[in-house]
């Protein structure tokens, strides 16, 4: 049987594009498609994926693993939505198929017998936390050296890459614009602290209160889970400890629209009563009423990195240049403060005002 | 080499188990996990999946084919978000993975070859049109009897399933709350005629029409590609032709979002000069000012069935249970007018009142 680069040769392209012709994927100029197809023919070049994926030990897909939330619609949601586009559009370009997985946060996820079993060449992992089980999976892959990357959570554990976002940083501006404006008693509604980006958003609201010599008061911390569900129940809670409020920072945007909407139910008016400030910069932030103050946050980007740094991975060029370039520019960017592991990139924040607050 | 239901026997548990604990994948009890890893390590077995898929001729695999438009996040899309996720969490049920695959609308797309190199078992597909190419494509799958399921587009071919909604009745009820409330001079602005879900769109616009002694005016019909953008863009034509006009329907809430936004910036108010409908129920719908009249369409279960389809086929129960519930409730809905093929299944549509109209 003939190979892929006696195709590529008699073609006249590279390698991958033969790939993505025999594939059927990537955007493929209709004259290249029918030199790939006319040189496969004469050389009775068949790609079975199956099969050659079988002997040379790959299969072509990439794995995306993602939590599994009953009853949560994650690709509704704008966090997942963009990352996930952010991939895809990398492994598209790259002829590289998306297998989507999903793990029950609850259990241990068999990460590496999915090398092992050859259904991905390699992983990247969303909405993973620092709980014990899911952590003990992730370190499997990062210990038998399999290639992978972490989307958003950051685990400081040489061998596992990790792109992210400077939370710290985008809650430490949010923070430090409420206090400019003159409010002292700001009440935070954060997500789980398992995750490390929910942690480091704490980080950052304590540090601009201790810059005015303030530190967060426990009775007006609240928690969510991220969900608007989440925001609404929360503005029970939030009610209940208005007289010690003059401020809301939130975690994400959709926490913040419910946790406005119970407020709103409630009789208290943002921002008038309360400003609020959220977090994504979601498409969502600026249809509210009032528009939201929030944190953009580079999803897109994010996902796009992370893909690119698993597919430098597997073509050998994990010290070429898309690497080095992007590892450079967030070397430069961790000299700002945060201690991540050497491999992790952490994606700039900014702080965008609207209304809200 | 132990076989899979050997394992099943030892461990109490079925075969289907089995694979979802040895894949990774699928909400397993703990205790289930640990009798079935016991089994199998007992038994001396170990599920390769590219092996054993090679053996089978079956990949595990379920692929999900979406158009490829460069710079759009057809994740960020409600349209799309909700038909992968009611997908995903049939497949996620069934312990199938989700092959994610982009075809570029342009080019012919050899669907057939995924099957033979067995990267997918059976396919899904969304976005798809009647462009030749397009159909073409999709009927090669028909043509030698491949599982697949069409997503919201009508062939009305035998052998080729499809899963959409009544949009004819959809855009009928729209068009009818208009006239009702006493407009005359209704404009449409669809999405392209190449979509069986467009065309149908309009033709229960027209028929709403008829019933009251009119006929679309050639004048007030707009077209946009359902992006914000397009509906944004359209403003500017829909502005021009303002005297003629005293309603505007639009196929989508993406485009009708964007023509209020651009038909604002020209100073026209709506719902005070015009009043706007939108279609899909999106969640941007409620949020906006102001909120959105629609047309409700249930999405996620639309992607519930089609995988159910493929599932059905695949379990070789086509006349199995789940499949002749899934037929006779929709026969049932067909006698109401749409002529589909026997295996097309719509949903039911409904409008959605809130202050756009």
């Amino acid at each position: 049987m003939a190979t892929r680069r006696e195709v590529a040769e008699l073609a006249g392209v590279s390698e991958a594009t033969v790939s993505r012709v025999m594939n059927g994927v990537g955007p493929i100029k209709e004259e290249t498609r029918r030199k790939v197809a006319a040189a496969a023919d004469r050389l009775g070049y068949q790609l079975n994926a199956l099969a050659s994926g079988f002997a040379k030990g790959r299969s072509g897909n990439i794995g995306v693993v993602l939590p599994h939330v009953p009853k949560v619609r994650l690709f509704s949601t704008y966090y997942f939505s963009e990352i996930l586009s952010g991939i895809g559009d990398v492994l598209h370009q790259a002829g590289y198929g998306l297998l989507l997985l999903y793990r029950n946060p609850q259990a241990r996820y068999d990460y590496v017998s999915l090398y092992r079993t050859r259904r991905v060449d390699a992983c990247l992992i969303l909405g993973a936390s620092d709980l014990p089980e899911e952590a003990a999976s992730v370190f499997a892959l990062a210990d038998e050296g399999l290639p992978c990357c972490v989307v958003d959570q950051r685990y400081a554990r040489p061998g596992l890459p990790c792109v992210g976002a400077d939370h710290r940083a985008g809650a430490y501006a949010a923070a430090r614009y409420m206090l400019d404006a003159g409010h002292r008693r700001i009440g935070f509604l954060n997500g789980s602290p398992h995750y490390s980006n929910s942690a480091d958003r704490y980080e950052g609201y304590r540090q601009a209160l201790a810059e005015t010599g303030l530190s967060p008061d426990p009775a007006i911390q609240f928690e969510g889970n991220y969900s608007r569900k989440s925001g609404q129940e929360a503005a029970g809670a939030i009610f209940d400890r208005l007289e010690a409020l003059d401020g809301l920072l939130c975690a994400n945007d959709r926490m913040a629209i419910g946790a406005i909407q119970g407020l709103r139910e409630r009789g208290v008016a943002v921002p008038e009563r309360l400003p609020v400030i959220g977090y994504d910069n979601s498409d969502a932030s600026s249809l509210t009423d009032p528009p939201l103050t929030t944190v953009e946050v580079p999803f897109y980007e994010m996902g796009r990195l992370a893909a690119e740094s698993v597919m430098a991975r597997l073509s050998g060029e994990s010290g070429g240049s898309s690497g080095v370039e992007v590892a450079e520019g967030a070397a430069a960017y961790h000299a700002n403060g945060s201690k991540p592991a050497a491999e992790d990139i952490l994606l700039p924040t900014q702080l965008i005002i609207r209304r809200s607050c």
